[in-house]
């Protein structure tokens, strides 16, 4: 259908081997596993992605409820339409509840630990009559500090994004960081009124995909004249790095206070990252990046690799957010990155860094129906799957023939199998088998009692 | 919302530890991962699951097109009510698709590899006004293999699933294994009507549940005649196991054909196990095992723990439902497995299976706002990151006080953190640092240099 896709094996091995590569380095910064369901209440999600996102929430009804809808009504229930709003709705709900503590029962502690740090990692959909490449179902993978403003949240963030792409073999990626209360003091400093702050945003935003002189004629058409225009290019243009950088943005808005506070929480930032030891090639201030949600208020980034594919992950800080949307139960700050899983699958298919994945059987044991043989081939299925390996015994009841055996070769070729072990009467006489290395069609015979173990190291995990 | 559940950290982890055991194991037998989108058709879903399955479907509409909704009307678009209707539209869609070899792009080879060894674990929606333990989303665990006739398949499975249940720490289990053409034989040598035989083994479904006595009132209203009960009875309740128990069975049975076929199959199934070196304890021949649902067609099996929770999995050979699910498309016989999850959770919960399981962080560094300790302490998180271990810097940006150190370890308390790492003014100055266990609050002092390499020998993986 339109829009869906099934995962076949091979893709899956590929999905689940940056899932895993991710899972575990969120781990390893104490970031925990969070899933919310599916289907959520319409209110819960009911005016808080905007007027063009609403038109695509899923609506949800059982065939017993039919007969109780009427033409042009919402629903009761939705499918999850991102992991922010359920993420607040979560923190909304549970992040007063206090529980005992299981090493000291007397004592009572949060059932959520704050700051809350959860990694979310599922489905989420959209009612589109999707074009192509878009999805009506796709992944999303969030990890967000709920109640810290601590500037080493977002340290520990971009440390964990460059570790993570590091890991999944990008070489060359860059994570951008700006700060959103510079961008406000620059565009008060270049004269536009706060009014038109989002508009702007959303016209620098696109700096990445059209030429400066576009958006410029885009800010023209929004309203803007050429003294703001080029006030505002002056700073996003500056060159430099690092706190140099900031050093030049600071000496040209010094009269705005929110500028200064921006640039400060930079530099801050820009002090942990050096303690922390992250490699500088993989991260840059970048005053030219907007991001056009309107709902982040401190520093926000973007994730770029040299592959075409645009951004692979974003983010920033968002201390009023979890208010708006938890419906005023909960009031914490709270910054978080995404992963955008399917650009990452995308830039690593381009860039040839998934071509060593795979999770497919490692050995197949060809079946001979001669109990003698099968004597030895079972116990060897059985000692190489408890060596680790992935390990199959071809299925054939029949008496064997040289059919037969094409057939499960042909097989282990089809599931792109290593190695084929051999132990025909010929084989089994001589107390050896045979190892067929299916990718060069190179065969070696070894003593059969020697087949595990020499798989095993071969092979093993 | 009744009927769905959040998942916190605690149950994630737990939950993912399982998850994680059965995907290993699954691969070491072959079984490569598939999924399959949410949202299928209607028509692939109609008709599939009786009357009353069909009621609980939920359709899914998005918002733009809730004004074409009419009332009664169904919808276009529904969500996975299970994963058996999926596997046969896979292999209806993709069984007959080749591709070009990627070992030798001249040569074409099955997209789907067959037999077609899948395993699936994704969420299925029931639109129900659930009680309680009932979801309207909960996790299906199915294992599968389509596309061959062989017992070595029931071997297989029956084999994995002993090691997983056997992974996952349970001593007592069973996998209990009957065959349909055994039962279908043994219903027509009682005299009974082959249209009788889905209620009938309805009935004896319910005997691990209620007394034979019950389920022979239910037969007797259901028409059965005292004779035929006593036959049913006479064999079902005979004594002994395994080629004995089979044996006496055949006796009784002896002319029928299809018991005589269905007695073969477990004879050489019982062989295949044997062959495999599968633990007699963990299987059973259980003549009274009849699995209610009237698509199988050979061996059946259900898995029972020593836990109050009732099946935990259960399984057979469906040699003609692919062809009825795949609406004509595919025509192949096929075996599978499912694991229970929720019951699985339950039942290792209960058997205190689930105490050891845990991914929460292992270290905690206290943060003070020193810049010479910070050096220190950076450097100390990003030593044990990259030697494995889970861990946090505490977030203080304030100086450190007594309620700012009260705090961070208030928080490791609520993560279960195994340890604090302590590093203040004095430790710094005497080049130590304090280790707090913090399930015994006991503290020892290390040298600064031998902190990480301690508790990486201590926790690492």
């Amino acid at each position: 259908m339109g829009g869906t896709r099934d995962f076949l094996p091979e893709a899956m091995l590929r999905r689940e081997y940056v899932i895993h590569t991710l899972k575990q380095i969120f781990g390893k910064y104490g970031f925990l596993p969070l899933e919310t369901p599916t289907i959520e209440r319409w209110e819960t999600l009911a005016g808080k992605y905007g007027e063009e996102g609403e038109k695509l929430i899923y609506h949800v009804v059982s065939s017993g409820s039919l007969e109780e809808l009427q033409p042009g009504k919402r629903t009761d229930l939705a499918l999850r339409y991102d992991l922010t709003v359920p993420l607040a709705r979560v923190v909304g709900m549970y992040g007063d509840k206090m529980v005992p503590d299981p090493a000291n029962p007397k004592r009572q502690i949060r059932l959520l630990p704050r700051p809350f740090k959860r990694y979310q990692i599922q489905p989420v959909w959209r009612g589109d009559r999707p074009g192509a490449g878009r999805y009506r179902e796709f992944y999303q993978c969030d990890a967000d500090v709920v109640g810290s403003d601590s500037l080493l949240v977002e340290a520990e963030l971009i440390a964990l994004k460059v570790e993570a792409f590091k890991a999944l073999g990008f070489a060359d990626f860059t994570v951008k960081i700006n700060h959103r209360q510079l961008l406000a003091g620059l565009i008060a400093w270049a004269g536009i009124p706060a009014a038109q702050e989002a508009t702007v945003l959303s016209s620098i935003d696109k700096l990445d995909k059209l030429p400066a002189q576009k958006v410029k004629a885009e800010l023209t058409g929004k309203g803007l004249d050429a003294g703001q225009i080029d006030a505002l290019f002056g700073v996003i243009e500056l060159e430099g790095s690092g706190l140099g950088l900031l050093a030049a943005a600071g000496e040209r808005l010094a009269g705005s206070a929110a500028a200064g506070e921006g640039i400060g929480d930079l530099k801050k930032l820009l002090g942990y990252l050096d303690r922390f030891s992250v490699d500088p090639a993989h991260y840059r201030i970048d005053l030219s990046l907007a991001r056009g949600l309107d709902y982040y208020t401190g520093t926000i980034f973007e994730t770029v690799t040299s592959a075409q594919v645009g951004s692979v992950g974003a983010g920033g800080r968002y201390d009023k957010l979890i208010h708006t949307l938890s419906g005023g139960r909960a009031d914490q700050p709270a910054c978080g990155i995404s992963f955008g899983l399917d650009r990452i699958y995308a830039a690593m298919e381009e860039l040839g860094l998934l071509t060593q994945v795979t999770g497919s059987t490692q050995v197949l044991v060809l079946n001979f129906s001669d109990p003698g043989i099968e004597e030895v081939t079972f116990n060897l299925v059985r000692e190489l799957r408890t060596g680790g390996i992935r390990t199959e015994l071809g299925y054939n009841e029949e008496n064997f023939t040289p059919n037969g055996m094409r057939a499960q070769l042909g097989y282990a070729n089809e599931k792109q199998v290593a190695y084929a072990v051999i132990v025909g009467p010929d084989e089994l006489a001589g107390g050896v088998a045979l190892l067929r290395d299916l990718a060069t069609r190179k065969q070696e015979r070894l003593p059969l009692a020697e087949v595990a173990g020499e798989l095993t190291r071969r092979l093993g995990p």
